[in-house]
């Protein structure tokens, strides 16, 4: 079974990587890029045949380790 | 308008980012993680308004700036 967590900073929390994309994106030439934020997509194989436990698992993985969750949210997907 | 892009390493590309969290993962007491990719999650606030523009915009700068393409593959979804 495969899960797909993404992991982004919550709004308000300052994101220079996004912010050095958007930058390098402008002086390449790309106008109207209004915004950029940059956040974590991890694909996860696990071996739980259960939709719900392999839920349950990944998000006690992103609690404990995949996201800060002070300053990120995270998102999880069971495929 | 918003666009979110994936940035994942090809299949077959050494992906050491993805092995490290494995290892944590199971060194934390998660067993049966078979394995774990990890890439990038873009999202993108542009000022076009069509969204085969905007397509085509994000597509161009996947291909100059956001993925390298010989050993990454991405997705362009318009939201």
């Amino acid at each position: 079974m495969k899960a797909r967590v993404t992991v982004m900073l919550r709004d308000g929390v300052l994101d220079p990587q996004g912010e050095a994309v958007r930058h390098a994106l402008g002086a390449l030439g790309f106008a109207g890029v209004e915004g950029v934020r940059q956040g974590k997509l991890i694909e996860i194989d696990l071996a739980a045949t259960d939709p719900a436990t392999a839920e349950a698992e990944v998000r006690a993985m992103c609690e404990k380790l995949l996201a800060n969750t002070v300053i990120e949210r995270f998102t999880v997907e069971i495929l």
